[in-house]
């Protein structure tokens, strides 16, 4: 797996770099191109997987694997907010805001969500059915009943008077990580016409797993590695699954959820190889 | 025009509250609904006038007119952030940082973002070919090198040494207002796949008579009507049409654009009265 994400980080790389330089230059065009630098690229190695298993090629699943990552991107330069978490450190620099300025930050995060569509209409994807099962999945995963809709939740968790549940936890969480995880592992289906239920299982466990995860390591990882701010939840008296759960519960939810999602991975046999090893890798990481 | 543009705008409003309804509710979703309340609606008029005028049906034009609005309204709400134009008045209303949160107003200009692209998926509007069509080029005239790209600049005059000159606010707002209208006014060729050149010039010259307009209402303006605050240019010392052009100078570029403007609708012939009266509004309104 090691090996094949390597080839995904470099290949998304190049290509978000190449749309990025075709911009006019200037502080904004600079302020992209520094938010989509680095990260794991596990929802652009979700997508390549995906669609090596539903026959689609490395080059037409590309676009794709850019457009993710940029909506990721986006959403983290905006999470990243003083409004927001008020984050200064991203990925072990400083956040958007930080080096450039809080204007520049929400054009530039704007600007890498429209760019994510952008890619959506690239031609080498295949098919315009298949282009538009893309917008439309992606725009679902994104806004108000998506991703964008979990960070509202979670914005309004931290001032509601109790904290919420383990319900409430996980519905926050399918909405904020879960469903762009869930778009990025279907891509595959979405442009060969295939059915996604057995793909979207597996990432609704893994993305479940992913956060759990996260939790665990704002407990127990390594600044210098992690390139995050350690404890931070903790400081915030943040509801988190360490926090309700406690750390060993966690840890064991987060091996049960990665045992759902690797068993909904049956039907595709050997071919799914780099996908169990992503769900192990999910809870085994340190970063 | 007048009863053109008022069901124009309560079939936008019916659509965009359609959209909006189906939404978690919450004040995710009150904060999109507030922010996609009222305006002038010009922007949508355009696109169901240029559909009209290259024979797409108004339902198939509809999702297209409440995708443009609602990545306007998105654009406002940002804009008037405190790190943005810091604004607390929008037609007539508290901003909505101002009514809920800086947070909130973030994630419903993101959501209403994301919103405009799903509704350019919406099967109504035509075969695939039309809608990816209108995603590439919504995406080209919203993001980096259009209308993001125009209010980077904008905020980057406004700390410059050296106030931008004539050239450089047509550059800029070419970006950030004029290339969302011309994508409005060419959104009928689009669909139909009929070449968008003449339509394009029609925006790009009105695009910019209406930018003019705005700097001229922002100097002889009545604050009850146009519900935003008047004189804030001058406040902030910003350079505009009326800084660089003089009052009547300013008046008489408006003037010469809106003759230009019309001249490019010369091959429609009566069939686009709808589009002249529209262009000589721009600068006969008084809000």
């Amino acid at each position: 797996m090691e090996e094949s994400l390597a080839r995904v980080r470099a290949d998304v790389q190049a290509e978000l770099d190449r749309v990025i330089d075709a911009l006019p230059a200037g502080e904004l065009a600079d302020a992209m191109r520094y938010a989509v630098q680095g990260g794991k690229r596990l929802r652009a190695f979700l997508v390549m997987e995906s669609a090596r298993l539903h026959g689609v090629a490395d080059a037409a699943a590309l676009p794709v694997a850019a457009a993710i990552e940029a909506l990721h991107a986006y959403s983290l330069v905006h999470d990243d907010l003083p409004a927001m978490d008020d984050d200064d450190l991203r990925r072990g620099l400083p956040t958007v805001h930080v080096r450039w300025s809080e204007a520049t930050a929400i054009l530039a995060g704007d600007a890498l969500q429209t760019l994510a569509f952008q890619l959506l209409a690239d031609d080498r994807i295949g098919p315009s059915d298949a282009r538009l099962r893309l917008v439309g999945a992606m725009a679902r995963a994104a806004g108000a009943r998506g991703m964008v809709w979990g960070q509202a939740l979670d914005i309004a968790a931290e001032t509601a008077g109790a904290p919420p549940d383990l319900d409430a936890i996980k519905m926050l969480q399918g909405g904020k990580t879960g469903a762009l995880i869930r778009f990025a592992a279907t891509a595959g289906p979405l442009i060969a016409g295939d059915d996604p239920a057995a793909l979207d299982r597996y990432a609704e466990a893994l993305g479940l797993a992913f956060q759990i995860a996260d939790d665990i390591l704002d407990v127990t990882g390594d600044e210098a590695v992690t390139g995050k701010r350690v404890g931070k939840d903790a400081d915030a008296r943040k509801a988190t699954f360490v926090s309700l759960l406690g750390l060993s519960g966690a840890q064991a939810e987060a091996r049960r959820l990665v045992a759902v999602s690797e068993a909904a991975l049956a039907d595709y046999g050997g071919a799914a190889r780099n996908l169990h090893d992503l769900a192990r890798f999910v809870i085994e990481r340190d970063t």
